[in-house]
């Protein structure tokens, strides 16, 4: 299975392209932002497609092209403006879910916040609210479409080494989670089709994350 | 008909709470965020009643009550960021059309920009793109209600005095328009129910306004 990684150069993105590269059973192309991101993924034997998110659908869709799934795991980073939080964390998402559509990509997970309901956004610090709320109206957006979806909600990102071991369920107790781990999730999701149109939230656990999301 | 004006506060607010108070068959609630803002309208006649768009549905649905139309033509304005553009101008318009639901109000009159579809993003000027995502998952939110529902699309709003006269139908060459004449167009949408399920551009024209309404 050929996996396009969207917001490849990212730090989930990173582990997930070398997870993926290191499966027998799929492979990836990472979807990179300057050609000069290009040499980690190379070095890692993956195929690399320049793909801009705030450019047009159809470059996206060229991108994805040939694959079978579809990973989003892009994110304007905390260190841009809400201006960039529309742009990509929003608009970016929707552009590539059409782009799935119009490429013909039925298979699409989401990385998504750990909790993006109205509740959510009600209650989130007013640092935090424009960020949930652009993820509310992406997850929304995926959720009416006819793609086998899948939406990860994970719990605060660290960068610890992953355990292998995580908590996953509709709900789970809010939590942190390495994106090591995150990536193993996503990798997991793939492999299994029992994920397809279910979403759940994760964080660091104790169930081996095979099992944790064979039993979702 | 009683018409909840949400953003009344706002330059084309203003203008519109007074037309409507000076309209024998309509009548305006005020919807305000702060008590000092009240007097203003008062002046007109206008009930008044104090709800934050950053707030619960419930909030705003209970502003709702007891009026038979609502118009959202608020907006965070130009002196804030993008933060306020993803709270306000986004999610504050989705909770309004989802507390007209809750209140059980029929008519939502949206003011739009002049182009929000998905190629007016990807033309739009970097600093004004985020507003048009904005604007353009709001305007799709409220195409997909039950709700009787007109999209409006004002081109470049000046301060001028209101000529009464404008250039209105589902596309027109770009150019400005009086807020005056926007509330102008606003109150002659509420009293012609063929503009139900249709959306607009207006711009500065030559046709007194309940004429261009109605021939739409």
């Amino acid at each position: 299975m050929k996996v396009l990684v969207v917001g490849a150069n990212g730090q989930i993105g990173k582990h997930l392209v070398s997870l993926v590269q290191d499966n027998d059973s799929l492979e990836a192309k990472a979807m990179i932002r300057k050609q000069e991101q290009a040499s980690f993924f190379e070095n890692l034997g993956a195929e690399t497609v320049m793909a801009d998110l705030e450019g047009e659908v159809e470059t996206i869709a060229k991108a994805a092209e040939g694959v079978d799934a579809i990973v989003f795991t892009a994110g304007s980073g905390p260190h841009t403006g809400s201006d960039k939080t529309l742009m990509v964390d929003l608009d970016g998402a929707v552009k590539t879910i059409e782009a799935a559509k119009v490429a013909g990509v039925k298979r699409f997970i989401m990385i998504s916040s750990f909790d993006t309901r109205r509740e959510a956004i009600q209650a989130a610090p007013s640092s935090f609210a424009p960020y949930v709320v652009a993820k509310h109206y992406a997850d929304d957006w995926l959720r009416r479409t006819n793609l086998d979806y899948t939406i990860i909600h994970p719990g605060a990102l660290t960068n610890d080494k992953g355990t292998g071991e995580v908590n996953a369920a509709e709900e789970v107790e809010r939590g942190q989670v390495p994106r090591e781990d995150v990536a193993s999730v996503i990798v997991a999701s793939l492999e299994n089709d029992s994920t397809i149109g279910k979403e759940f939230q994760v964080v660091a656990g104790t169930k081996p994350v095979n099992e944790a999301i064979k039993s979702l």
